[in-house]
This record gives C-alpha cells, structure tokens and sequence, in this order.
C-alpha cells in the first residue's frame, strides 16, 4: 500500500469522539504527515491540526483525503461521498477505511480515472486468505482484547511496540483495522474478511517466526459485543497468543452502540479470553492491563490502574499516561524464567 | 432462488463420505428432484442414485447439475471446472455452494451466457446485511451446536422441524449452509458472510416473530474448531435461543480436517455453548443430544444414546434412528410449565 503523503484529515460532520478514531490515529501517530484536518461547521471535534478546506488543503500540499471516520455499519451517506468528489476535484487522492468501498461508487472512480488519481480502500482484504488451522507455529506473539470495541487497543498495541523495542527486543505491530493499516502501512482489515477466514487471516498476517522477535498483533471487537464476537474470537485463535493484554475504558457507561448493554467486568473479560484462546494457545497467559483514562484526572486515573491491577493480580497501566513498562518487564521476566524456546516446531 | 429441478447430483473424484455432503442432503430431502449421480471411476461413493454420464443424465431430464461437494477452502479445481463446462455444453445449468464462485470462471460465464443457461452459486450472500444488535426481540428459536463441522446439524434441524410439525406446532428451518439453503430453497450461506455481518445475518435470517412458531436455525462450525470458532460464535449470538440442541458424531477421532487435534467432550462443548449463548439469551438451555450413529449397530446406538443422556441429564438420540420426540417433549413440557410468553419485546 502507497498511499501518497501528506494527508488532510477528513471529520465530516462527525459528533461522536470515538467516530474519528482513525483520523485520529494518524493525526498522533503520523503528525508528520498530516498537514491538517477538514470538518463542516456541525463538527465540533479538533484533532488540533490546522482548519482548512479542501482547496486550502491542497494548497498545504495534501496529496490525500483520509476519510479517518467510522460508524456501525462502515456506510459512506451522500454528503461524505460529495465531499471526497471535491477532494478529487481540486487533485486530491482519497482513502477510506470504510465498509463501503470509494471504488463502489461509480462517480467517484469516473472523476479519479479522469483525472488520473486514486481512490484507496483499506478495508479490502488480501485474496486468496487461507482457512487457519490452529496448528502450532513459532514465534512470539502478544494479542490485546478488549472489554469492548475502541477502547485502546491500537493504541495499546503500539506503545508494547515501542516498548518491546526500547528495551532492545525485536518487535512488530500486526494491525488488524483500517486505523492500524494507514498508520503500519499494511496489515489485514480482519472484520470485512470472509466469515470462514477469519482465523487464517491472522495466521497469514503474523506468520511462524523464529528470530526471537514479538509480535504485537492489534484486537478487535470483543467477546462481549454481540456485534463483533466472532471477529473477536476467530482472531483470538488465529493469533495463537504467547500473552494477552486487556483494555478497558473505564468512562465507558454501555458497550459501544448498544447503550442498554453493559460492559463485562475485567475478571469476567479476562477470563473469558483466556479461554477461547486457550484452543490454539494452551499456555496462553495475560501479561498486563492497559486503561484508557483520557477522561480522568491524574490522580483518578493512578487510582483506577491500581484497583485494576489488584483486583487482577497484573501490572495495570495507561499507556499514554503511565508508559508500558511494567507490562514489558512482566513479559520479559516471564521469558527470562521459562526454558529455552523451541525455535520451530 | 429458482433452481431449476430435477438435479444430476456430482460426486466428482470425491472419497471422503463427509465431502458430498451436499448431493447427500439433497438426495435424501429432495430425492424426488433428483435423476441420478455423477461421479469418475476413482470415487468410490454412491448415494443409491443411478450413476449417469452428463449426456445421460441430461438424456433423464436433468436439468441442473448440482456440485454437491465440498473441501476446507472451498476451492474448485480444474477438473471440476472441465466437468461443469461439460454439464453446460449438454445443456444443464450448473449449481454450486462452493466459496469459488461459478460466476468467478469466464470460460463458464461465456458458455453460460451463450447457451442461455444459469450458474447458480449458492454461497453468495445476500447484499445489504445489518450488523446486529443482540436486542432482544420475540420468537422461539432453537439452534444446533456441534461438537465439530459436519457432525449432523443440518440433519438434526430437519428432524426437528418435522418433529415439532407432527407435534402441532408452526415450525420453519433456517438454513445457513449451503446444502440446507438448496434443501430449503432460501438461507444465508454464514461463511461467506462479512466477519463484521455474522450475528446481524442470523438477525436477519430469523427476525422477531409472534405467531407462536419456531425457527429452527441449523449450527455451523464448532466452538472448538479452530478454523471456524468465529462464525459460531456469532451464531450463537445472532440466533439469540431459547434453547441448544447438541450434535456429535461419536465415531469422529479428531476434528475435521485437524486429525491431530482431539475432539472435544460433550458436557465441556455444551457448557461453552451455553455459556457465549448467554451474552443474548440469558435463559437459554439445553433441550437434547443428537448423536450420527450411523457407523454404529443398532445396539450400540442405544448404548451411545444412553451414555450421552445419562452424562448430560438431556434427551439424547440419534434423530434418523430413533426420532426426535423425547426432545420435542422436553421443548413443549418446558413451555407448558413457562409463564406466558410475552408476544412481542
């Protein structure tokens, strides 16, 4: 995937915080390549990047529309459509991580041949996937779950990256959603594979390794999102996880989308992923916890990671806040305290 | 879907009983549609019909040739593209559940198109699923669960359906596999779902009903089968049942197409079943055991029988050796002595 750089960020006439995480993505993990974000009067969201238009992003030097919004369902409605064809109008690629593909709308591949720009869906996933097998493979790799959807766990996985990394281990971020994808630059956006390869498709995108190296493969969904647990549960097997990492928002009210539902408890949560991983991964551990406590105040938030990791028995952490390292010291103790890998079997 | 009847079945070079799945089902629920079977010298199954070539089947009125087999993958390969090509030069159309579309082939696509005939892929869904909701809405649905793939769910639906039939009950089957979707003349073909649109077909495939009838969804995959657990588990959440009916084949040593992983155990399948069950159906139970005795005598079905039932407290039978009633009692008493139901949530 060569999506041409700088990006102008595309919010729309999103509301909803969360509808924006893959804007946001970019925006905090790729800053040098945004030069700024466009939004419509209604949208009361800022990633902080510079205002403009389109015309005014193309002026910036954007060379890409990134349509970094999500909602159930991944449609594309008309006023997001008209504004990704003015992006092409005033010479701007466009990209898009929705369900509804740029390349399904007949006028848009009509105007982006005219011109001879490019319209990319990141949520095609590879062809020719193949079915998994469960079979035992090398390597070492880590899996965050969630108690629900968007509650931290890109975020999560990144920072284990750089935290594996900083303390001089080999290790390599496996996205697994449209976010994830534009940020890596590759990966396989797990939830529009066919139902019948969803744990092949892991077993394609994070393959038997035996350089010592990790790696941190990003969850999605949840077990207990009635929406998305059978993504949450292929992947679990396809990943074949050494250690997993929960997440958790604890501003979280109802599970995302269904507000009526409420969210699963951490032990509950833990414990449940534990054991659907345990069919791939019999000696599957959990490593850590990470919280997403954005909505607290410093001293809320050391107060929820340390009721968490008590009540859990686990380092707890939020990331951004707190750093991962007692997360990576409990992987690498561990580590250092087992018997010497098989390097394949 | 109007597949024009009556059907060659195609056995190809299959050797493995369990990989014609598909032609056995139709033979056996639709055996008044079916002229004959299709197979090379080197299968050595037969499903009782007379074996013809393409040119006598067509010769006997067949009028589709139904590639009834199926493979992990789903794949087609050349010489069973060679031998749909000759189906259609005969003057047969040609149907198939396989993941590899018919319509995928050009050389097929162009005879089809010139002889005016149809290539009916059964595994393509249908356009515009919703993602579900888990909400809880009216309806009496039982679902079949497995201890593997292919170990008599759609056999043991069936069986139910017709069971709750001759009890005076309103009673529909809900195909979610391709031979029960040609058995049935409609369905969702689930593995061919978007891993985003699993439970939200189910939803769809059985909406909320307040007639006093059941849906009796037909199971796909096993929890405990690591290249499937995905769609089963948004089975489970998408069908929303009041009650689960186990299905096992007591002759299978390991899990289909894993020989080396080892089968699960019926108290522990259940209990997991019920267990994801519950995230949309908090009261849901077990109401029986069907167990494929078909490799077994007479006696040592009844034995199985009544080790399964006395191990699990459940009714326990083998649905075409020994009927269905003593489920479809457990289902009715346990209604009787229910409050009554509300009409509609």
């Amino acid at each position: 995937m060569n999506i041409p750089a700088p990006y102008l960020l595309y919010l729309g006439h999103t509301t909803d915080p969360v509808g924006i995480k893959t804007s946001r993505g970019l925006a905090e993990f790729r800053r040098h390549d945004c030069v700024g974000e466009f939004r419509h009067d209604d949208c009361p969201l800022t990633l902080g990047l510079p205002r403009m238009s389109i015309a005014e992003g193309a002026a910036a030097g954007a060379r890409t529309l990134v349509l970094g919004v999500a909602n159930a369902g991944g449609t594309m409605d008309l006023p997001m459509i008209a504004d990704a064809k003015a992006a092409l109008e005033a010479g701007l690629n466009v990209a898009s991580g929705l369900h509804h593909r740029l390349n399904a709308v007949p006028e848009l591949v009509a105007i982006a041949n005219a011109r001879g720009l490019a319209l990319f869906d990141v949520r095609d996933p590879p062809a020719n996937l193949p079915v998994g097998t469960g079979r035992p493979r090398a390597g070492r790799r880590i899996l965050t779950v969630g108690t629900d959807c968007s509650v931290g766990k890109m975020y999560a996985s990144l920072a284990l990256v750089d935290g594996l990394r900083a303390s001089g281990q080999t290790a390599d971020f496996r996205a697994t959603g449209q976010t994830g994808i534009l940020i890596a630059g590759g990966g396989v956006p797990l939830d529009a594979v066919i139902a019948d390869f969803i744990s092949g498709a892991i077993e394609y995108l994070a393959p038997a390794r035996d350089d010592g190296g990790w790696d941190v493969i990003e969850g999605q969904g949840s077990l207990f999102h009635p929406s998305f647990a059978g993504v949450s549960t292929g992947l679990l097997h396809g990943a074949q996880p050494e250690a997993l990492v929960l997440c958790h928002d604890p501003a979280r009210k109802g599970i995302r989308g269904l507000p009526e539902r409420p969210m699963p408890g951490l032990a509950e949560c833990l414990a449940a992923n534990l054991q659907v991983a345990r069919l791939t991964s019999p000696n599957v551990r959990a490593a850590g916890i990470c919280l997403n406590t954005s909505s607290f105040s410093e001293a809320e938030a050391q107060r929820l990671c340390g009721e968490a990791g008590h009540l859990l028995g686990l380092p707890c952490t939020d990331p951004y806040r707190f750093g991962v390292e007692a997360i990576i010291d409990n992987l690498l103790c561990h580590e250092r305290s087992k018997p010497a890998p098989i390097a394949s079997r």
